[in-house]
Parts: C-alpha cells; structure tokens; sequence
C-alpha cells in the first residue's frame, strides 16, 4: 500500500471528516452549529498555515480575521459523518481567503447533503513576533476572473472591517425579575478559562473555539426565551480584532435582539480579561450575530414568541436586527434564482 | 485512615488511575481540584452502584447525596498519575458511606504523595423510578467498633444534611463598577448545558460534574481577586439536595465571603433550570464553600489582600467565613498531634 | 465553489485529517500511540460501516474484529497535522478488511513523514440485532492477485483469532512493596466508566477508544519501570472477541512481560463490569501487547533496564516476549530490504 497524500492533494486543498458524537450535540440529536463553526475554522487554519508558510523565510501561524455570513442549511445528526473541505481562493499582500463547505454523510443510508459554506480570512504572524504580519505568497489561478472577483471579495471585507471596528463598546447590564419574554428574561452568560488545548503554537485562542462557545451562549439565550428544541440557522459575519491569550479569562454574552415570526436574532460579545500575567484591561475580543430557529419534534420550523421591548435601546436594535432579517432576505432570494434555473 | 492500595480488591474496594493532562490543569501547571473532586466522585459512584446492585432485586444508580469537607494536601501537576482510591465503609437501611483517598505519583521520580482523603455518601434510585430509593445490602465489619463509628459518622451528616435545607435562598446580586477588592470585584457566574457525557445512565448529572464546575467558578473568584496563581485548599461539606436531568442550563455563581490572611472562602451556589421539557421553575440545587490559597511562583503560599466589605449582608458573611476559619484551624491543630508523633 | 466530495472520491477512501493538541501527547510534547489508534480505527469504522450498508438492505454498524500488528515508524509532536487514510483492501462473505496510512504533516516547515500502516477487520452486526452478522457487498478489485492475496490474508487472521480466543484468562494479581524493575513494581490498572461518546450508534464501546485506553496504561507501565520520555513502538495484533456496552466499568490492567536493550513489552488486558443491568459476570473483553521504547531528550532510544525476573510464570512469559521480539526482528530486516533498495 502506498503513501497517499492529503485529500485532493496540492497544498491548496484539505478535507477533515470525523463522526458525530452525542457530546457535539443537543439532546433532540443535532449537533451544535458551533460543532461545525469549529471543525470550519481547524481546516481553515491548516490549510492557510501551511500555505503561508510555504516558501522559505520566517515562519509563521494563520490567525482568523473574519468569517463571512454561514447560513446552516440543514441540521446534521449524531452518527453521521462530517466532511469539511477548505481551499484558497484569494489572496493578497497580507491575508488568505479559504473557502469551506461542509457535508453531511449518512453512513447508513448513503444520503448526503451540504450543511454549509463558508468564507474566512486569515493573516498570517510571525511565531517569533506575534504582532508582526508577514507576507503571503500568492496563489495561481486558473482564470483571470477568479482573481478579479477575489479582489472584489477582499476590498469589501477591508471596508467592513474597518466599521465594525468602532461599534464594539456595548454591554450587557443584568436585569432582576425580568418578565417572560423580554430582553432581560432570557439574556445570559458563561465564563471560560482559557487551556492549552484552546490555543495554537502562538498561545492564542482559535477562532474556532472562540465561535464554539458563542454558539453555545446564544443557544442557550435561544432556548430559554423559546423553551423548544432550537437549531443556529446561521451567523452573521464575525470580525476578530483582538488576539486572546492564554490563561485569560473570557466572558461570553448573549442577549436578544430580534424576532421574526420564525426566527431569533441573538447578539453575542466575547469579553477577555488577561488577569494573570498583565497589566492589561478587560477589553472587548468580538462580537457577532447570530440567528436561531424553533424546531418542532418533526425537525419543522414553528412559530417564536414574539420579542417583549421595554426600552428605547432595545426597540433600536429590534429595528437594526429587523433590517439585517429583510437584508438577507432579500439576497437569499436573488441567490435562490440561479439555482433552481440551473 | 492508612493509605489504601489497589489491593484488598474485592466488591468493596476500587481504584481509578489516570495521567493528568494539560487541560486538567492551570497554566502554572497546578491540577484543578475540580478534577480530582470529579474523579473522587467517578470512584464512589462506581462503587456504590456495584454494591447496591450486588443482590438480586431491582436495579439501582447510586446517586451521590454528600461529601463530607475535604482538605487538598499538596498540589498535583501534570504529567503525574492520580491514583484514586476507594472503599464502602459503612452501610445504613438507605444509603452508603465511601471513603476516598488520592495519591498522587510522579512516575518519572517514584516520588508518591496524599493530595486527598474525601468521605462520600450515596443513595440508591431505582432505574426503573428515580423517586424511589432501594434498600442497601449491608456490608461486613471487620471489628464492632467499625460499625459504631460508622452509624455516629451516619447520624451526624444526617443531621447537617437537615439543616443545610434550609439556607438555601441566598441570590448573587450584579454589581456595576465595583471596587477592587470588594465583593462584586470578583464575583462570577458561568452557565452550561447539561450535555449526556455529564450525567448517569439515568439521566442525571453526575455529583462530581457539578462540583467540578463549581471549583471553576471559585477558582474565577479567587484569581480575579487576587491576580496570582491560586490553589483549591478544601471544600466545605456540600448536600445534593436536588437532582439536575440532562437538558438543563444550569448556572453557577461564587461570590467571596471571607479573607484571612493567607486564604480565601468563596460561596458557590448551582441554580438549575429545567427550561425545555418541563414547567418546573428555575431551583437551587448546591451550595458550598471553596477556600482557596494564593502561591507564589515557587509553589508557596502567599498573603492575599483583603476583601473589602461593603454592606451589612457581607459584613455577617464575613464573620460566618471566619467562624468557619477559626473551627477548622482548631479542628486541624487537634488532629495533627497524632500525626506529629508518630 | 462546487460541492466537493469525500477525500479521493469514490465510496472506498476517507481521510481523516486534525491538529495534534496539548492533550492529545505526553509532557514532551509526543502524541500518543493511543491518539493515532483511536484516529486509525475511527477511518476504518467510517469507511466499513459506509461500504456494508451501500446495498440495500438491513442497516448496520461495522464493529472492529482485528487489528493487524502495527509499528509507529516516528513520533508525532502537538501542533502537527495527522493525515489519517483508509481504504477497503478486501472483503470475504461477513468481513472487511480495511488499510489505513497514517501522514504526519508539519505544517510550517512543509515536512511530511508516514507514522503509521495498519489493517483493520470489521465485521457488520445488524442495528436491530446486534448478535446477526450481515452479508458484506463485495469489492472490485484492480487486479485479480489483489483478490488473491487478500484472501491469504483473511485466512491468516482467521486462524490467528481463533487460537488467541483461548488464552485470554490470566489475571494480573497485586504485589506489595515490590523491588525496582521487578514486574510487580511497574504494573498498573484503570478504570474507565464507559459513556455515551465511546459508543456505536449500538451502544457498544468503538475499538478505537478501547486500544486508546489500553495505550494508556501500558504508557504508565514503561514510565514507571525507565522513568524517562516513552513512546509507543509498535502494537501486536489485537482481536476484539467481546463487545462492551455503554454503562459498563472497564478495568484496563498492565504488565511488563519482556524488555531487550532498547525496547520493552507490555501486556494489556480489558476487563469489563456490566454491573447494573445485566445479570452478566465481570468478562475479558480484549487483551494485547505493546512495545514501548525510552527516548532521549534529543528524541533517540535509549537502554532500558532489564526487567527483573521473579516467578515461574514471569519466566516463561519473558521467553515467550522473547519469542515475538525475534520473529518481528526478522520479518523487518526482510521487509525492509525492498524499502531501501527503492
């Protein structure tokens, strides 16, 4: 038997596969979408590492930048088998666009189907210092377009980057004896101490990680406003601005932000506190959006309470969290077109 | 109590060994007394449910209902092996006693140290009605005198078990732009999803899953005071009163309730709520109190700064904290004397 | 960006692909046998499950009958990629042969070494029946001797399960206060209550998880005699005659059987507790030897101490090690003669 090399070979290509556990997943048996989150980050990670690092010069680890919109196309189960694929498909001076979908397999049935895409970012540090950014070879593509559209992909995130970034002071302010149904009712947060296992060769969290428990707060923000089985219908883009360490502290919180008829909006921070080592802040790592909806024991979408808003700042998000809903909607139509053409 | 090996062997008698890893640790490479009180609780549940299960009749769980206070000796590192032991030492109508001790061995060195000595108590549930609680076989003393100090040990923890019952009611307030060093300083609370890796094959969280996560938020407490490497010096006597099922977020809060000069106690509480299949309010389930150490980077103790209080409710706290400190050390100079003369 | 396959396409490969972590390896950084194991068996169950159930007919789960002998070539360290390949290389009437690869990548220097070669035996057991052997679909085959030497093969392995399911009732008794380097003085045992992620969609522990818990303890056991860096050598063929359920107490128990200069044998023995549910008596479940060698700090082999010799029994399991310590010598110096005249 010969060596084989990695899945669809080339340096530009991986695929990461592995059964779902009942650990990955809530007790109605579908598996976390910040399970997937995680597995979408480990391949992208890898397989822009390994890019970057692959002409002679420093050597360095691929941090998460971004993550585009993920919508999660249809719940995965315990048993089923997971294949992750990533590529790249752009890069520029300074940062690597991968590309990830993600499959579900029925072992026993042989049904498969797509559960996700998604679009990273990633740039590449140093490992003997980590603030400094390091270039990034380039990839070839096989035709001129792709390169164009890239370029179009990476301006677009550039700017949205940049506004992202001033936006990120919020709080979330406990509420005593909240009525059912209000912000305050179902708000929550979880605190996690930051291991060597959370971390790459840098000391610093993984993206993936990070989003793993940020799916699990607004889960559980989710879960109590509905008190149903709920499933992550899909993420908004996350900008990762600042690098966590370990040894941190993080505090994860979710709160609510909209309602449809089918679907809740819930709006997550991650917050790092280094207590040990530095001098340093508690300061504000991410943030993110983050949709959910209500299954019933059917695996069908039911209707959500309606969100109760008691406060000027509460029915302004509401109205934001509305416009993102009609936003997506909007696109997901003009996307769905060329499909069903096809 | 002599230091017990694998031997003996027998129904009555079980050993757990396991390599300690990175993430069972801190980054100072210190165990987390979580993990140990997780595998103390692994044993005597094991235990336990084999010997009320070893007469024909109807099939049982043993359910973990107290653990008398334990004190940590010595801190364990990774790499090391923990070597946990235990035994059925005394058997009423309806519940079990086991007693645990943790050595733990460098295997690199040969070096053997204790780190613990924990005293467990357990109840049988029937598998088929979790409400009803069987009848224990009754084990063989070696000596008369075992069993007397059996039913005394019995009939005092059956006592404080009545009287805990009551004091449960306590709430942790927020608190907005604390000072350091006060109470809402440090105060901390984490939520998790009751997943099925963390419960019984009848559907309810292990004792030890929930005393591990109250250790985490203690030891949040501790270091966010202190902003050292901290250490769990012992736990005080805890009660499962209620159970928590599988499905349930439950939260965990500690606040500090008293400061001496070179020790920390911190009150935990574990609220439990059953929000997806049942109509059942949010509860308390624990409560208990961590006293933890501050160490230098040489592994010694150092002093802590003392907890500003700020309010008449901490003020109390504080002098229960040190009523709780003064027996204990009390306590301790008695049972040394002993030791120191052998 | 298309929907992509599994890995090398086709219903008869899978690759499975991940980060080694901080847990996954020992205090000098080298992954553990038991971690590859565990990857290797979760290939080879993925790949047979979904090859028995491509017809249709009864569903079922693939469980793991044989692992053929297998030699780790070089050490894998935390921060590099395993690569973990399978394909099904025979099948016979109601079994799967299956041969996994196993690619260490790291991925900043672009270095890949093979670690691992291993075949696999899975047997599809009805998921409604879990006592019914199904029918296996037979494979094309590239090349008629392909067949042929496949079938040499399956008889091999038939023959060799049969004579081992005889010998599996010696039980590894406690020795107190024993010499340095004697058998008693390195032998140790764990327990592992068995929970829902080690199982099958069955409920019955995967082999994988198994062989990572018996890697485990024979680790401890030549740590403990050399008391320096180990690391796993090789694995002699395994044969999983009995199954263990979710909710059993697995005892996993280790001695040292035989050591040459540089290298040492162990013997693991599983040992399974079925003590609630079932009327059934504590039963071997699996047993094997390890071969284990001590490393330097700059990674080379190193001498190990002679194992001292105390009993009858201990000498002729010494010449029996002795035994497969020479055959394996010879079979690699033929084996390897084809490799270096590549």
């Amino acid at each position: 038997m010969s060596a084989r090399g990695p899945a669809g070979a080339g340096p530009a290509a991986i695929q990461l596969s592995r059964i779902m556990r009942p650990d990955d997943a809530n007790i109605a048996g579908n598996v976390h979408g910040g399970t997937i989150l995680k597995m979408i980050e480990e391949a992208g990670a890898i397989i822009s590492t390994r890019h970057c690092n692959s002409q002679s010069g420093e050597h360095c680890v691929a941090a998460l930048a971004r993550v585009e919109r993920t919508d999660f196309l249809s719940p995965m189960c315990i048993g089923e088998v997971a294949h992750v694929s990533a590529e790249i498909t752009y890069t520029s001076k300074h940062s690597v666009e991968v590309q990830v979908n993600v499959l579900s397999e029925n072992i026993l049935t042989g049904a498969k189907r797509v559960t996700n895409w998604a679009t990273l970012w990633y740039v590449p540090l140093s490992l003997k210092n980590v603030d400094k950014v390091l270039e990034v070879p380039p990839i070839q593509y096989a035709w001129k377009e792709l390169e164009e559209d890239g370029k179009k992909r990476y301006e677009e995130q550039k700017l949205e980057r940049l506004v992202t970034k001033q936006r990120n002071g919020d709080i979330i302010f406990p509420v005593f004896n909240p009525e059912p149904y209000t912000v305050g009712y179902s708000q929550s947060s979880l605190i996690h101490l930051v291991g060597p296992s959370d971390c790459t060769l840098h000391g610093f969290v993984h993206g993936g990680v990070t989003m793993k428990l940020m799916d699990e707060v607004a889960g559980i923000v989710a879960a109590r406003h509905c008190k149903t089985n709920i499933v992550t219908a899909s993420v908004d883009a996350i900008n990762f601005h600042e690098k966590i360490k370990k040894g941190c502290v993080i505090t994860i919180s979710g709160r609510m932000t909209f309602t449809s008829n089918k679907s809740m909006e819930i709006e997550v921070f991650v917050d790092a506190d280094p207590f040990v080592d530095e001098p340093k802040e508690r300061y504000r790592a991410v943030s993110a959006f983050f949709t959910y909806v209500s299954l019933s024991k059917e695996g069908k979408p039911v209707p959500v309470p309606q969100l109760v808003i008691e406060t000027e700042d509460e029915k302004r998000r509401f109205e934001d969290g509305k416009g993102r809903y009609l936003q997506t909607k909007a696109k997901r139509q003009v996307q769905m077109q060329p499909l069903t053409q096809q």
